[in-house]
């Protein structure tokens, strides 16, 4: 592709680095920009700027945060000895979401993937066992997606906790709420019947 | 959608400004940048400001340029009174890509679409007409894409200047090179026949 200005050059380049962004759908994003305002381009470029460089991680469960501590992790009203372990700020926001839960999270930044080359030490997993060694911890839920690394990266903390007698659960599997049986896969029907609930049980949910 | 942080709702919320980028989007793009170096947010952040603030539009063309004329309207090797009419600067390096075109462009910056509120006030239309007023203009050559609107648009500017006794042409429609009949639409299969060219010309190029 070849430019008829360094400027547009060097803009689309930066942009499509952007995952899943090409160069023409970055030319394409590119010149929308120059059909707007300004001002606006200048709103995107200091939002991005300001985010990258302002923006802090809570140092109790790693969450995307603009203070030390994060609004979750500091209100009073939240049960602090049940940790949800999410892979990241999103899971959190998913599950803040539905309102169901009133424990906190525990963002680990991903997922232990040996074919990526993320160990356990690219993760947030020691201060989450921290946590734990002290005491702080009743319950732990394992909300990870259900693939191959997620069950990895669940048993590898599992491991590393187990002598602590603290309750450990995963979310549940299942078919979907309004989903017909025939239409589930095998894996997920199979395990829903597995791991059935009291009929009484599911009444109150 | 919630946050945790106004400096990451501020950054997703200027990011799902960008045409076909939604909330869900912006966020994975901006947490993407987030895993990233910090030098790569601020190269993209300065290369749009700086883009936007700094790019010129060619006064001859309208192309986007870093100078008041364009490399293409400098160049003193190409034919300056042949000018293909363009919708926008992709057109032109697409045609450019194609090292079949020798002349100028004349970029409007879109076509006529008053169901989008764009009349021809609002597009580089009047330069345009002038350039062939002075007489500075022996072919124009529509090549704007095939639809209601270019064809709209073409008509306004042939109108315009047809009093001026220069050459128009607009781009050969047809069958794309290497696709069967059979898949080709009716219209276009139909203006192809229509529109044949003597087969000693066709050998040519």
């Amino acid at each position: 592709m070849e430019f008829s200005s360094k400027l547009l050059e060097k803009a689309v380049n930066e942009m499509s680095q952007l995952p899943g962004v090409g160069k023409r759908t970055a030319l394409r994003l590119v010149l929308h920009l120059m059909r707007q305002p300004q001002q606006q381009t200048l709103d995107l470029s200091e939002a991005l700027a300001q985010m990258r460089t302002e923006i802090k991680f809570c140092k109790s469960c790693h969450n995307i945060s603009d203070t030390e501590i994060c609004e979750i992790c500091a209100n009073p009203n939240r049960v602090e000895d049940v940790i949800c372990v999410v892979e990241d700020i999103r899971d959190v926001m998913a599950i803040e979401n539905t309102s169901s839960f009133k424990g906190l999270y525990h963002v680990l930044g991903g997922k232990i993937s040996p074919m990526d080359g993320i160990g356990p030490n690219d993760l947030n997993i020691q201060s989450l066992v921290e946590k734990v060694k002290q005491g702080a911890v009743k319950e732990l839920i394992f909300a990870l997606g259900s693939t191959m690394e997620g069950d990895t990266t669940n048993f590898y903390i599992y491991k590393q906790i187990q002598d602590f007698n603290i309750k450990t659960s995963t979310i549940a599997r299942g078919i979907s709420v309004g989903n017909e049986l025939e239409y589930t896969d095998e894996v997920t029907l199979g395990r829903s019947i597995i791991n059935r609930i009291p009929f009484e049980a599911s009444l109150k949910s």
